[in-house]
């Protein structure tokens, strides 16, 4: 067994809360928080942490707006976290090859 | 996108170091212990953390014996714990097959 693949697993994006929003961003040029937070079940305080933690990491760029007179927030990825988040499914591949029975 | 694999993710297993350690084991019959720190690079007191949150939650089984007078410890997987690693890694291969770039 290679251990290697698993240590440079990205440690920000791992988190499966934030794999679940990575994923997510992924797939759509931008979302607003409310979609996010309904399609994952998660409670505004605990998106607001992982949108954060994705923002800090230079991974998700917010944009803050108003619609209808109210806040809207919306999210994207940037190119260095579409580059980690494909960097990190290339790894998991890795890791299910290595992993599957022959 | 679908939310629920991720959801569903062993958090037990999800962990990178216990990710390591279950992989190591599932290629394996059985490994001791010092060949897994050394393998993984862990410190004593680090593997010895996660084998036992591994241990309590029945996915690894712990023998202690003497070689050349010296303690000797060996883990292996239970059959719980192949079986939870297998759907781990069946969830993972969803978790990719979703987010492969078409």
């Amino acid at each position: 067994m290679n251990p290697e693949p698993f240590l440079q697993l990205d440690r920000i994006i791992h988190e499966k809360g934030r794999l679940a929003i990575m994923s997510m961003l992924a797939a759509s040029p931008e979302l607003s928080f409310t979609e996010m937070r309904d399609a994952l079940g998660m409670t505004d305080g605990n998106l607001t942490t992982h949108i954060r933690t994705l923002q800090e990491a230079g991974y998700l760029s917010v944009t803050k707006s108003f619609q209808n007179n109210r806040p809207h927030t919306t999210c994207s990825l940037t190119a260095a976290g579409k580059r980690a988040f494909s960097d990190y499914i290339n790894l998991l591949e890795q890791i299910i090859r290595q992993n599957k029975p022959k």
